[in-house]
């Protein structure tokens, strides 16, 4: 058996690896046969050594650089689309179709082409001239960015093809991924097209790096290391932590999405409008993909009575008829159970499921709890841990007043949701919850479940902590998510042959945005 | 002697102090007589919980009531100017006239009123829609923002009048001012002017409040409390990043300004062709304000040979012409010494001055230090140590590839200017030169000294670390400015009357910018 090789500069080369590992498919728990590196600091360092002069060598590149990689990519993606469904579905059981050929897939090359076409426009550097003063500024990209994939995407939010790598190509920045530990061979098909891409397009070597695995204290070191600008990682708390601490002292901008229990807020008057049809919407936004969405609808504010008694009865029984789906890994499955055990240890019942179901894979029964609002009140911060999967907690509310206090004290989330009567029978309710509920999410949805997150340029995928590290950004949409792998660079007085094009007086492809003397035109200076 | 209240909730209440201070004269080493007290904890637990509740209590405001606030706010501090100009002039001999009354406070009144214009037009929280999906979003305030203000701008940068202040405020956000301690009587001035500005606006108790001083302990406490949503720091190192340590441990956006060498780069055919005028432009620039600005040029990389040294006799003659001004305060001057101490321990020479000056106030003598390129790239770290105040370092660099070099080795700075033959001459220099220094700096100018910061919405006050906490804003200029204290706060298929007036299909003014399915304007929606 030999061990993959890891793509540093441009070239697979064999690992000075310090161990190796394998990935296991979650449907069958048997060890997938490829063995793939742990990387060695030196071999880090010389990724971060290419990533560098990668960096130099794009300094002033135009956005059309950028924009042909990314579409070269997205066809050598396409090009692989068998390989890769077939390798992800092995490597994380997620169902081959609709989900990853008719779903992650083209939402995957979808995203590098939007935001190909956006590094292509430009307008998303927010472009400013004052013209009185001769001061201009723009955003720029600010040198080589690693990013951190999660288990729950393959392709999306893959730490090479995904949401965060799009964005940070984008800007303009060489990306280091280093690959999520439960999908390595997926990366690598992904790591092979970025190559010829990166080769047909004439990009440095260096400019797309792939590392599938480090030591903690290596991978702390590498975020922390002098020639990273930027950082994005997707995946669980603890480690995201870690990572931050060590990207903080050495004050390098680091964008994570930690966790986030997506509170949906159910009134009175919806329930008693249309109870059965929201049990069904909530029903399928919670089991969808095994629940393991970072929108998942995992605390559930209902009205103490017989409205969310009903909803919580209409529920489980969509929860006891629906198949226990195939969880990413054991992992997954083991913290799933144990954040069940600590919600009900901190005072929540089981209303249904709780414990590892019987099956081939990794599989956690559909799981319901439930919890008294007074009780939640009380002992709020342990009945907000995430257990990331099929499952979800009710929080029977005394009256709006106690859903707006239940809001107030909510961690930073993702979503927040609040479910109102058609009409305005709700109304005087939603504005006592909404204001409460506001600045605890980045993203507050009416009469829709949380699951879905349109590549929108008005998308907030992102939130207070901790859900991401700064609530100012989104990880979704474009062009807000470029934005974050930037600086901001000014120029002042400085020649007009010297500047960028964005900031020369003339407009450099007549349909830029630009702010001038504080309005927004697609003209020229003066 | 009784001790000076602190301004908590919408009253001066006598501290629970656990210590007092007083201010120095440093013009004559005198103490001021005045008291001001040290918080305790329970004190600033206090202001935490009324600035809560202030901010409870505006969510949803417009922008017109902040508006109206920071319009008061500037005519009660113009009311009081002869007060604040001679309180200001005793706490840290800056100069009645032009500094403090031609200069600082118009500049920070009409920061305040273009915060006001600002918030009242709206457009800086960039409102974007993409009507194809319903979903909308734009920036809001977050919750309470606690500033620190810096020794060197009493008014300008003040915690309670300064640009930290005006965006936090502008952008929604209670504000818990921490004056510093070199200039409590000229804060408190500020703090009375703006309490009757609160009133007078009719907002809620606790939106502005003061405290003068905490235990370094309680300093940290504060910003990582939980109450805490936004962080503005201007100041010494040192201080700064204990802040910033608790503040990212809280998931707590903080934005710092901590140091900057300002690095000038003369290539050779500006020395050549307009070495004299230059000597008294960079003369101008490093004396002013006895060299107490973020943005003095603190590091000059010239050629070596003639024209390096011709521009170093020439700077060394105006130095020496020049009296020495006097500086902020005690630790100022023994700061700058120990600076130069360490600049020649890493191996710098000293050209002139160098050591505290024989004065009735406190002050050092105009400095000049040399160092040869080798030398500065051998020991790059040490020798960008920063001595705040009237002195400056030459770089004497074997040609532009060298020049490019040392940029290249440079830490985040606030500021980087490049001289050049005001015809092509310098043009092959300046492209080695330019592309090495851009990313190291968040503004770079051309044929021009750093230290005037235009309040522009193209200026960049801010850079790559440790210059600041983040390099994608700036903490002057308005728009930009406001943005660092708000969330992106995204609504999703959130019903049209109960959506923010800046996200309804009408454009609430006819003047709002905002993007509608990806262009800029001021239409309605459809």
């Amino acid at each position: 058996m030999t061990v993959h090789k890891v793509l540093i500069g441009d070239e697979w080369i064999e690992s000075d690896s310090t161990g190796t590992f394998q990935a296991t498919n979650p449907a069958t728990r048997e060890s997938l046969p490829d063995e793939y590196p742990v990387s060695s600091w030196a071999e880090i360092d010389r990724a971060l050594g290419a990533a560098a002069a990668a960096a130099r060598a794009l300094r002033g590149a135009s956005g059309e650089t950028f924009a042909n990689f990314l579409e070269a990519y997205a066809k050598q993606i396409e090009a692989r689309a068998d390989a890769l469904i077939g390798m992800a579905n092995a490597e994380t059981g997620l169902p081959r179709e609709p989900r990853l050929a008719n779903g992650e897939l083209p939402r995957t090359t979808n995203q590098l082409r939007q935001a190909a076409a956006a590094a292509r426009e430009g307008s998303w550097a927010l472009p400013t001239i004052d013209s009185a003063t001769g001061i201009r500024s723009v955003l720029e990209p600010t040198g080589p960015v690693i990013v951190f994939g999660p288990n729950n995407f393959p392709f999306a939010f893959n730490g090479i093809s995904g949401g965060d790598f799009a964005a940070a190509v984008a800007a303009g920045n060489p990306v280091i991924a280093k690959g999520h530990s439960s999908h390595p061979g997926t990366t690598r098909i992904f790591a092979e097209a970025a190559l010829e891409a990166s080769k047909a397009a004439g990009m440095p070597a260096g400019f797309v790096q792939l590392i599938y695995r480090t030591s903690h204290a290596d991978g702390a070191k590498m975020v922390a290391d002098h020639r990273v600008f930027g950082v994005g990682y997707t995946g669980a708390r603890r480690t995201g932590l870690v990572l931050k601490e060590a990207a903080d002292k050495a004050g390098t901008p680091i964008y994570l999405e930690l966790s986030s229990v997506n509170p949906v807020f159910m009134l009175e008057g919806a329930l008693t409008e249309r109870g059965d049809a929201i049990a069904d919407e909530f029903a399928g936004s919670c089991l969808m993909g095994t629940g393991q969405f970072c929108t998942n609808p995992g605390v559930v504010v209902v009205p103490k009575g017989e409205a969310g008694e009903t909803l919580l009865a209409a529920a489980k029984a969509r929860f006891e008829a629906a198949a226990s789906g195939v969880m990413l890994g054991e992992g997954v499955q083991k913290n799933f159970v144990a954040g069940v055990e600590e919600l009900v240890s901190a005072g929540a019942e089981v209303v249904l499921g709780g414990a590892a179901a019987e099956a081939d894979g990794f599989c956690c029964q559909n799981t319901l709890l439930r919890v008294d609002g007074d009780a939640f009140l009380e002992n709020s911060e342990a009945l907000q841990t995430e257990a990331f999967g099929n499952g979800s907690m009710f929080v029977f509310a005394d009256g709006p007043e106690q859903m707006a206090a239940i809001a107030e004290c909510l961690e930073g989330n993702l979503t927040g949701c609040i479910y109102s009567h058609t009409a305005d029978d709700d109304d005087a309710a939603y504005d006592i919850v909404a204001p409460a509920l506001r600045n605890r999410v980045g993203r507050l949805l009416n009469d829709k479940m949380p699951t879905g997150v349109a590549v929108s340029a008005a998308m907030n995928h992102g939130g207070p902590f901790p859900a991401t590290g700064h609530p100012g950004f989104t990880a979704v949409g474009i062009p807000g998510s470029i934005r974050r792998f930037t600086m901001l660079s000014c120029y002042d007085n400085v020649r007009e042959h010297r500047l960028p094009a964005s900031l020369r007086d003339k407009n450099p492809t007549g349909s830029l945005w630009r702010s001038i003397d504080g309005a927004f035109t697609q003209a020229d200076v003066g």
